[in-house]
């Protein structure tokens, strides 16, 4: 069992959306669609239309999306809850250019290199869209010589790979990444980076998960005793990676038939990889009589000891399991490696979903020192959040529940069921801005008083404020509750008052 | 005088800010700048040193850079507030991706189309970097045939310009957009984007501002009866907009022997462009015995007269100058145009900054129907804010004050005097973290307790809880204050009660 997490209860998910969602079946007042002419101004601007133009498709590039009002209500949500967990880690926030020098990102992210998005040569340097947050911050780390740094970074990374939108995978995605820069005694940050991705996939209420945790010493030290070829490493490693998707037999046949690998060699490795257990599997692997035999097997089995330890004192050790055929695809990791994964879909509808990994990361001790013109290195390990899946899971379960998202904060509406009486409503709506009350009104002249109210009912905004001829002449404004229907006369002069009395009470 | 921003006050800068700045002075332990050996774990990973390579230069490109944790804290604040008064007027929050289809940007942004980042031509399609948030709002709204929407967009936008960092200016820069789209009656919305502009601007306490105003279809009209060529408008207009950096004399030479105008239209257009007032300039326009013969300036003029009418109404008339010389480069805009100025540097360190302006925008009816299959448009109206400048002034005040700010939100530091305590430390912060309180502690076995209490003064934490083995015998823990040295030892039960308890009181 988890310890329940305080901040995250209190921010619960059904509660946290209950302020944002309506349910749906409201009356809806569809979009307008006229279609004016195009306007006698359209020619002072010296625009050409693009459907002169053959072929004229209008679209985001493949593997890209616009992100509507209603998906970045939820996104942002999210990340208020993952940056909410990096600030109580005491992490500072980070922020590094779109793009880098080219050379800056070759040879870091093996078979994968191929996927970074380049600049066109425009005179100048070359250049490459970021492909994670992890090589620039590295990059940040040796550049200005920082060598001790607990941060986090936010923003957007570029992937050319063929996009299977199903899985919500896109070529433009956003990372969240937490990362302890330093020469530490072992394995305490990277039990805080465990303890972060727990807290992380608790407070979303995702459903139950599990991390899977290894270490690229403990996998060297299985090639090396089983007698894989130093050359064949990194064509057998991305096999094993695959034994999440597909089973031992396929994979041995991969080893075998493309990669060359002898039988008996796949059989060895085989009876490694396919396993999987708590802290008892590292004490086992620590007497198995080959692999004992392997210095850096050892050292990566003592840390993963250690680890274990320190994730049973932080209460999630039966969350992660050390997972033998664990590899992670990239090229900087030199120690522990990690990735969480969703046990079950928690609803039906969501079975579609292959979600994956939602969390991953691990030791990168190397990376710093490649960047640094002297070599010296900086110890790195970190994590990041795949917020695009647990956004495309979340968003689905809303689906599913048939709820709506409000998607402005709009408090208050001013209205008048009479003609002329813009100039009125004007300055009534400035003084509430003024006082900083989120405030709307129709941009007519003279709108009908039902359609204002309609407004109001989809938008789901709260309270209108009512001003007309008699109440122009009585010095007062009727103060109308959307969902009661009811309406009180205030006085002009207590209506700020009286609105934030309202809205703090609601 | 500015009516009072009830919610702008009571966050006002100072205060705000006073929260997360702390005077200079205090004892800062440095960085810590050991230079550990490459490690033999480098050896796993394949990742080639850069040092190798002749020519290495590790840097950020050309006219972009890395924002700190400190200029992180500081922009955030900005965008915050920037946020905060987009949602006050009803606004929805949209994304779009880094890049469209290059040809959704061509020929948009007039003699600035050079500045466009391409991407390569890796297979596919042709992409571009977005240039501002403008034009993908346009694409958004005719690709979905949205026909009304009161949208902000918060991102990254990417030009080529040869960087002039002194003045705040870089190739890759942060924007604030507020747009208002959709078939209304005149100048609400026009009135309502100028409203936000001086919300904002007061509201970031940058000093006293001016906004230019003027339109598009005056200025056609003042260069069709002066006679201007047709031909030569863009040129003329481009020599016009220069207005606000040297004196006429200057422009008209450029417009006589450089852009090829006969020295008496230079003259009569110097006539209109030099002049700038108020509501009573746009009265004197209506009677100009030339420009009332123009249809175009008729237009426009009557919207700035009614324009004027609604900013009377919302208070801000006197921020605003009608300034015929306004001119705005970009090709999309086909009425109403502004731009906000600061009118002096608030203080003598920031006089080398040449700031020009923090917020423009205008109306742009023709961009959709560029856009639309059918041609079909919709009138939109916005703003951008530049942030970037505001923060270059934010941050060079800040500097001259001799503030530094927090990077970090860490409210309890979880401390022992003794050695062997890790395990105890862990349990304890694992505690905290699980309440949703934010807590560090060292990445150490055996921390001095100097150095942990140091280690909190450097970095503003208010509370440290000490535990060693005389509070674990009595099953207390200590509680210190790092500003008063007081310390209390409470009950290890009611720790996190207590320490909620501290923190909601200071």
């Amino acid at each position: 069992m988890m310890p329940p997490f305080g901040l995250l209860h209190r921010r619960a998910w059904a509660s946290l959306f209950g302020q944002l969602l309506r349910p749906s079946g409201l009356v809806c007042i569809g979009e307008v669609h006229f279609h004016s002419q195009v306007s006698e101004a359209v020619l002072i601007s010296q625009l050409k239309p693009h459907q002169e133009k053959s072929n004229f498709v209008i679209k985001t590039p493949k593997g890209t999306r616009d992100l509507s009002p209603q998906q970045m209500v939820v996104r942002e949500k999210i990340l208020d809850m993952v940056i909410d967990c990096f600030k109580r880690h005491g992490a500072k926030r980070l922020d590094t250019p779109a793009f880098e020098l080219k050379e800056m990102l070759t040879e870091k992210y093996g078979e994968d290199s191929g996927l970074i998005y380049d600049l066109k040569d425009q005179g100048g340097e070359l250049l490459s869209l970021r492909y994670d947050l992890t090589v620039p911050f590295a990059r940040y780390l040796a550049m200005n010589k920082v060598k001790r740094m607990k941060r986090y970074q936010v923003g957007k990374v570029w992937r050319r790979e063929s996009p299977t939108i199903v899985q919500g995978r896109y070529r433009e995605f956003c990372q969240c990444d937490f990362d302890i820069a330093g020469q530490f005694d072992p394995m305490i940050p990277d039990a805080e980076c465990l303890k972060i991705m727990c807290e992380v996939l608790s407070g979303l209420q995702l459903g139950d998960f599990l991390i899977k945790v290894n270490d690229r010493r403990i996998l060297d030290g299985i090639l090396a005793v089983c007698a894989v070829p130093q050359s064949k490493f990194h064509a057998i490693c991305s096999s094993i990676d695959k034994l999440d998707k597909i089973p031992w037999k396929d994979v041995r046949h991969e080893m075998v038939a493309k990669k060359g690998l002898a039988p008996e060699v796949a059989d060895r490795i085989g009876d490694y990889v396919q396993r999987h257990g708590g802290v008892s599997l590292v004490e086992e692997m620590f007497q198995d009589s080959r692999l004992s035999q392997n210095k850096q097997a050892l050292e990566g089995l003592g840390d993963l000891r250690l680890l274990f330890e320190y994730l049973t004192l932080f209460g999630i050790a039966e969350k992660i399991s050390f997972d033998l055929s664990l590899a992670r695809g990239l090229d900087y990791y030199t120690g522990v490696i990690y990735e969480a994964v969703l046990l079950q879909t928690p609803a039906q509808a969501e079975e579609c979903l292959n979600v994956g990994s939602v969390a991953a990361g691990g030791r990168y001790d190397g990376l710093v020192g490649v960047f640094d013109p002297k070599g010296h290195t900086v110890p790195c390990v970190g994590l990041s959040i795949g917020v695009e899946r647990i956004f495309a899971i979340l968003e689905e379960r809303m689906k599913t529940a048939g709820l709506k998202i409000r998607t402005t904060e709009t408090q208050v509406f001013v209205a008048t069921p009479q003609k002329n009486f813009l100039h009125e409503r004007l300055k009534l709506i400035s003084e509430l801005w003024d006082a900083g009350i989120k405030a709307e009104l129709l941009y007519k002249n003279n709108p009908k008083l039902l359609t204002q109210l309609h407004y109001c009912e989809h938008m789901g905004i709260p309270l209108v404020v009512i001003i007309g001829e008699q109440e122009l002449k009585e010095g007062v404004i009727k103060l109308r509750s959307v969902a009661s229907r009811e309406e009180v006369a205030i006085k002009r002069e207590n209506l700020v008052a009286e609105i934030q009395k309202k809205l703090s009470e609601s």
